[in-house]
């Protein structure tokens, strides 16, 4: 009885990250509304709080499969470009990571705008996602500066991974100071070919 | 008697907007309703939209005064910064960007998370106060790079504005990667000492 209760309540859950997941997809992360994706998923809206504690943790499932799909574009870009200099490398990911914002953007976004007054607890798996990501970064970073104390490569990772998703983000936002994709990129390499 | 009514309505425009601004500072921005807002500026919900097209309107003319207010900080850090390194003229740009941010991170953040999904056209004067900022930054930028051609120098201001603003947001967000505030200004320096 209890598997059967479990393997419903887990069938149910992957509705509902595949609801919200394609609500995001058309509409960003504000569209989402709990009684929409009661009705989309064909359960009660009291239903999604047994499976998750609230929406915020909903959206930090699809925000999830969204890094998860991210690392591997970025994993990819890592692999192609083994065997070039540093500054190659860390533009290759880059140019990783434009693309996936470009063709992801609301599900991008939404890594970033979940709500950010709640200080709740970032889960493992997330940390984990996060840290994969750096350490792609650190390694061509710890070729331009063999020399670099630990914690100071690790700023360094943070402080580029930042820089880039900088200038991805208002570079793709209109009323800021959007240009075009192949500028975007000029200006990201702009900035990582003057490291090292 | 035209008079009086365009006294009056300027009267509530400045009023809306005050109201308005509080909001954001207490609350952010999502946190703004149309109907709370015309119950404490004490008129009725149907003139708001006598003095603003829409709420993203008035949100643009509280995004006025603060883009204003960040204007001014970092002009007065530039001219602190007066005679120093370009590098460290740079830095000194950017910690009041930092300072200002931490200071005021509803307001600030309000000027980046106004709705994306709208492709409304940009005032004038938000263009100029954005003008006037990136003018603050191409001057140690002209002088680190004095061959660079114009249009080359203009996409490297945004780029750094850019990834120094990514360094802010990413660093003051707890969820992605927040830091101390002075691992924040270090990060700040380590991409921007790479400059030149």
């Amino acid at each position: 009885m209890a598997g059967k209760v479990q393997e419903r309540k887990e069938k149910l859950r992957v509705t509902l990250i595949d609801v919200a997941q394609n609500q995001i997809v058309s509409g960003g992360l504000a569209s989402l509304k709990a009684r929409d994706i009661a009705r989309q998923a064909e359960c009660a809206l009291g239903a999604i709080y047994n499976v998750f504690d609230d929406i915020n943790a909903l959206v930090m499932a699809v925000n999830g499969r969204t890094f998860h799909a991210l690392g591997a574009d970025v994993t990819a870009a890592v692999e192609q470009a083994q065997g070039q200099s540093p500054n190659a490398q860390l533009i290759a990911m880059s140019k990783a990571y434009l693309g996936f914002a470009v063709d992801n953007t609301h599900l991008w976004r939404a890594l970033f705008d979940l709500d950010m007054s709640v200080e709740s607890q970032v889960p493992d798996w997330y940390l984990a996602e996060l840290g994969q990501l750096f350490a792609h970064i650190a390694v061509p970073l710890a070729q331009l500066f063999p020399d670099l104390p630990e914690a100071e490569l690790d700023l360094m990772v943070r402080a580029l991974f930042s820089s880039v998703h900088g200038i991805v983000l208002l570079g793709l936002q209109n009323r800021i100071s959007a240009v075009p994709r192949d500028q975007i990129e000029m200006m990201i390499a702009q900035v990582l070919n003057q490291v090292g």
